[in-house]
Parts: C-alpha cells; structure tokens; sequence
C-alpha cells in the first residue's frame, strides 16, 4: 500500500503504476493484463474503439467533484458512445497525465470510482499510461466493446422521427448548481445545497448527480443491437441536442425539425426554471452531457422501439421528425419555426458550455 | 482546407475535427471510421492494445523538432511495444490536447508525420478526441494490433541467454546534441551541427535521428510470432536497459548479469565519448528511448534466433544471462560483477533522463 498522503512525484512513476495495477481484478477475455509492453484480450470480429478524456478546469474541477466520481464519470462518458453504437462495452485503457504533487490518495479515490463503474458495466481496465504534467491534470480513457449490430448516425431518412430516450437539461442544471456551492459527496450524497433551502434538497441533489454521475440509457442501447432493423440512425447527447442533432444532419444528409413543446425537459430543470422565469429548454437544447441517446426511427418502427423502451422502462420521446434539406435545424413553437443554430459547447471557444451558463447564473430558489 | 496561420482557438474543435478527420485515408478493416460515436474495426480472436504519450516539454520539445518528427515518434513508441508482443499494428486513436494558441500548421504538420508512420506501417487512424489546455500540449496514442504467438516479459528462465537487437545509446546521446543546438528539418536532413564542426555532421545526424525518429525492430518483432518457441520473453527498451531488464527480472522473477563489455554501443556513441574521456556504457544502460528488443533465449535456442536476424537484417547481441535469484542485476566489468541499480528515466521524479544528461554535458566535438 502507498501512504495516500504522499504525491505522486514522491512515489513516483514506477510506484504509482505498480499500486495501481495491484488494485486490478483479473478481468474475463484478459489474455495478458497491465505490466506487459501490450495488453492482450479475446475480442469477435468487430471491435468498437472510443476514447473521450477530461482536462482539469474545463471538463472537471476538483472542489466541484470527489475524485471517485470523477472517475466514474471519466468511464461513463465512453461507456454512453459504445451503447449509442448498441455495442457491449469490454475494455479500457486509461491515461493519466498529473501534476507531480497530486496526492496518491486522490488517484486512488478516482480509481475506486472507475473500478466500481467498470464493475458495474463488466468492463476490464486493462493498461494505460502515468504521466506527468506541469499543467492541469489531463485523464482520458479509451474503450473497446464488442460490436455486431451497428447503429451509426449516418442513415436517418426523410421521414423518420427523431425520438429521445429519457430526460434533458439537468446536467447543464447541475453545472450552475455547482457555481452556486452545492456539493456531493463521494457517495453521491448531498452534503451542500449551496445558495438553495433545504427543501430544495432533492432538486438540487437530482442534478448535481445528472452532472457528476451520469447515467446513460446503457441497457436499452445495447438491447437495440438485436433489434437494429427498427432504428435508422443513433448517436448520444454529449454536446447537446442542437449541436448533436446537427451532426446527425450532416452524416445523413437530412434536414429536422424539433418541436419545442416536445423535449422531455427534466421535471426538475423546469422547476428551477420556472422560479426564475427562465427558458427551460435552452438547458435541454444546449447544455450538453445528458448522455441519452437520439434515434431516427421511420414512422411504421415506433411501436417496436417503444415496446423495447417499456421493456427496458426508459422513458421514450417523440421530438420532431427528419425531412429532405440542407443538414441544418428547425425549431417549432406552436406554429413558428425558427432556424436553430448549433449551441453546445466547442472546447477551444470562449463560449464554452461552462461560460455560458455562468453568465446565466442567478439564484432564486425553485418553486417546490 | 483551414489556413494553417490560424490558431486551433479560432477555428475551434469541431472545425479542426472536421478538418483532420478529412485527411484520414479509408483504411482495411475500417468498418465504421472516425466521426461516429465509436469507430468499428474488424479483429481476430486476439488483440493487442497499447498506449504511450507525450508531454510537451518533457518527451518533446517544440523547438527541438519539427512537428512532422513529432508525429511520427508519437506512433512509433506504440509500435515497439506491439512488435514486443510480436504482433502486427493495426489501428490507432489519437488523442490531443491542445492550448488554444496551438497553430493549425502545427497540428497538420503532426499529422502529416503520424499519417506517413501509419502508412508505413500498416495503421489506420480510426479515431480520436480534440480538447483544450491551458497547460503544456499532451499528446496520446492507443494502439489496436493483431496478436497470436504473446511475447510476454516475464518468461525468463535461469540460464537463458541475455540477447539485444541493434545499438544502444544513440537516442540519449541525441538529447545531449539537442541541448547542444544541433537540429533536424522535419524530413530528418540535418540543418544545425550545434556546438560541433561540420565534419561530425553524420555523427550528429545520426544520434539526432534515433531520438526524434526511432526505428524499432518491428519486422523482426513481427516475425518472431512465428518462431516464439525460440523465445522465452520479450521487451522493449524504452525506459533504458538497466530500468527495463529490471522489470523483466521481476516478472520473471530472475536474477540477471550484463556484461559491459558485450553491450552492443552504438559506434557514434562510442565517438562522442571517446572524444570526451567518458563511458559510453551508461548511455546504454540508462539512456533509455532506444526502442530495441531485449530477449531471453535458451542456449539451445540462440542458433535459431540468429538466423531468422541474419534473414531481418537485425544485429544481435548475446549480452548476459538469467540466473536464479532475486530480481536484481550485476554487472560485469572484467572479473569484477557489481550491482546495477535501475537508472531508467521516471517521469515524476526529479532525476529524469533528460535532466541527468544536462548534468553530464560537455561540448568537445568528436573524434573522426
């Protein structure tokens, strides 16, 4: 064991990753494990390949988070991408890149959140890579998962329906709760509700685990792979539904509208909202990492993709529909349609999802 | 095409995604290519996944090589560490993070050198992950590769042969003529002596190329999964001889003795420190970076292992053997055997290899 009071540059590299392998289970379909100058593992004949990784101060922020849910979160958002292909996720590889005077005991606390989504998720950490930084920490994780079924974002047709599975806006919510001092903790408890009442608690506690903890409809994405004839086009919502759909539009060559009155706004987002007078759905439209997943079903499919939906008891949503034209978005409110330009978040903008929502910041309580 | 005079903040990440994405070439095997939630990529019953990374300022320097040169190490150091699984290189993920002020000319550069190693090489660039930092560039790859006969490390058996392929020390000695000013163009000519006269010119460009463009034995790697019964493990040196036997010793859970006088020095090496008084041996033992294989082979096995290098080209050095013991090292200079401590580079800890080589610095040109 390593004092979780030392850094890692007192540790060490060699220590640090030999600390770290130690707390690896032996995973199924692990040929050859962490410590080789490759991992080997059993894998069919298609392999699905991701990778996502988060920079300290923008994608993260450590008096925002516990380390362990951080690391789950650094393993959820590759987990959301390889269900939105309706594949199984396998194995992981993760890199960290940290400052020498990190604590051991925060690299442990992030892996015992990755462990534990691994685990939860039947994934297999299987190698990675320490390095160190003098700048913010850097963690990314790429994922293997067995494929069969693909559903790409590339084939919705004029004429489908853009459905959504779950609900939006309440991870962009949590962002601005956490700029408000609510905190969790590592067992996502709430142990702060910032500037909010204590009646506010669950409301509060709601979206800061949308923010923290994200759970991405992982059972219903793979469940499609068996019934793939059903579903045009998938893709997750990780940028937000303007920016997403718009790639949706562009590897499809397809044209959508999406009726406002139809996005399953989060009960909770629309109570913070509505104590403020504020627009909801700009929270849904544009606030990103809601990590559900966006389908392109034809209209004569929906019974079945909805049937899979009870079974799996997600929350299904009719939102708009795909039709010809230019890949671009129209918005429907009652009768108008306005064009809806793209607004999630581009990490090397000033208008990064995170800015955007602090200039909208305010503190009202929500109405309960 | 994006202007290369612009800044990656300005044409942002979804533009430079777009814009590199562009530039991937269709690769066999290629299901589903970058763009997508995941990639997809056809395998067999056995893959082989690595990672390594780069830390500006650390494992490379911007004004010490040309972007191209960059490019192509960041895909080699994965490389040799699939050819040391003897297996065949397939598909890689690269990751980037990037401060906004990064120009887009650097980035097309890098790519220009990871495109060129992948083709050489056989690797599809199937995906990957933009983001932004405020901090010093890093720069990671993940790499997918065909596996069937496993050279592992920790097959060491007492009484088996020692073996190197190729020459040790250059890649430190490069680091020294960096410091030294002496420089190449990004197609590896030699543009800068630094502190040496002309006619050390090969000598420098030599050493200067195994650091920024390393070539390991990756046909020779690849071919011994055809004859592992030959080999009872395999490594990579990357960390340096003294660091990386270490590892194997432990995995081995072997005792090992290196004779000095056998190590294979490379001739240039072995010029710049005669012209200095100095042993060039340490460059061998703790340089690192040099990308050649360490091997155990049983006596009866050597004579095998030596044709199939007379058949890649490969020079081969029998330089110790394996004993039963704790995992340790001696080395033997004459009659004399002493312990060698690990002297490989770790990156957290202050007595880096790039640091230990700045102390060691001198500026007497070579003899010819």
């Amino acid at each position: 064991m390593l004092d979780p009071d030392k850094t890692v540059g007192e540790v060490g590299e060699r220590g640090l990753v030999r600390h770290l392998i130690s707390r690896l289970p032996a995973g199924p379909g692990v040929r050859i494990g962490p410590g080789d100058d490759a991992a080997a593992v059993e894998t069919g004949e298609l392999t699905l390949v991701t990778s996502d990784g988060f920079v300290e101060g923008r994608h993260f922020h450590r008096d925002w988070a516990p380390p362990r849910l951080i690391g789950r979160k650094l393993l959820t958002v590759n987990l959301s991408d390889v269900a939105a292909m309706s594949g199984a996720p396998r194995f992981a590889i993760v890199n960290l890149f940290l400052p020498p005077e990190t604590k051991v005991e925060f690299v442990d606390g992030l892996y015992d959140g990755l462990l534990e989504r691994a685990a939860e998720t039947g994934v297999s950490v299987i190698g990675g890579n320490i390095g160190s930084t003098t700048g913010p920490m850097v963690l990314d994780v790429t994922l293997l998962g067995l494929g069969d079924a693909l559903l790409t974002r590339d084939g919705a047709k004029p004429g489908d329906l853009l459905v959504c599975t779950g609900y939006l806006g309440a991870a962009a919510q949590g962002i601005e709760l956490l700029q408000q001092g609510a905190r969790l903790a590592e067992d996502g408890e709430l142990i702060d509700t910032g500037i909010w009442t204590p009646n506010s608690a669950p409301s509060v506690q709601h979206c800061l685990r949308a923010q923290l903890d994200p759970a991405p409809p992982l059972a219903f994405g793979r469940a499609l792979a068996e019934h793939a004839h059903l579903v045009h086009a998938a893709m997750d919502l990780s940028d937000g539904l303007s920016s997403d759909l718009l790639s949706m539009c562009e590897a499809s060559r397809v044209f959508a509208i999406v009726d406002a009155d139809k996005i399953p706004l989060d009960p909770q987002v629309r109570k913070f909202a509505r104590a403020r007078a504020r627009d909801a759905t700009s929270y849904a439209l544009h606030g990103g990492e809601d990590y559900q997943l966006l389908l392109a079903v034809a209209p004569e499919s929906l019974e079945g993709v909805k049937d899979l939906a009870i079974v799996w008891d997600m929350p299904l949503a009719v939102i708009g529909e795909f039709s010809e034209g230019p890949p671009a978005i129209s918005l429907k409110r009652g009768e108008r349609l306005n064009p809806l330009p793209a607004g999630g978040h581009d990490h090397f903008r000033s208008a990064s999802r995170t800015a955007k929502l602090e200039r909208a910041k305010q503190d009202e309580p929500p109405a309960e």
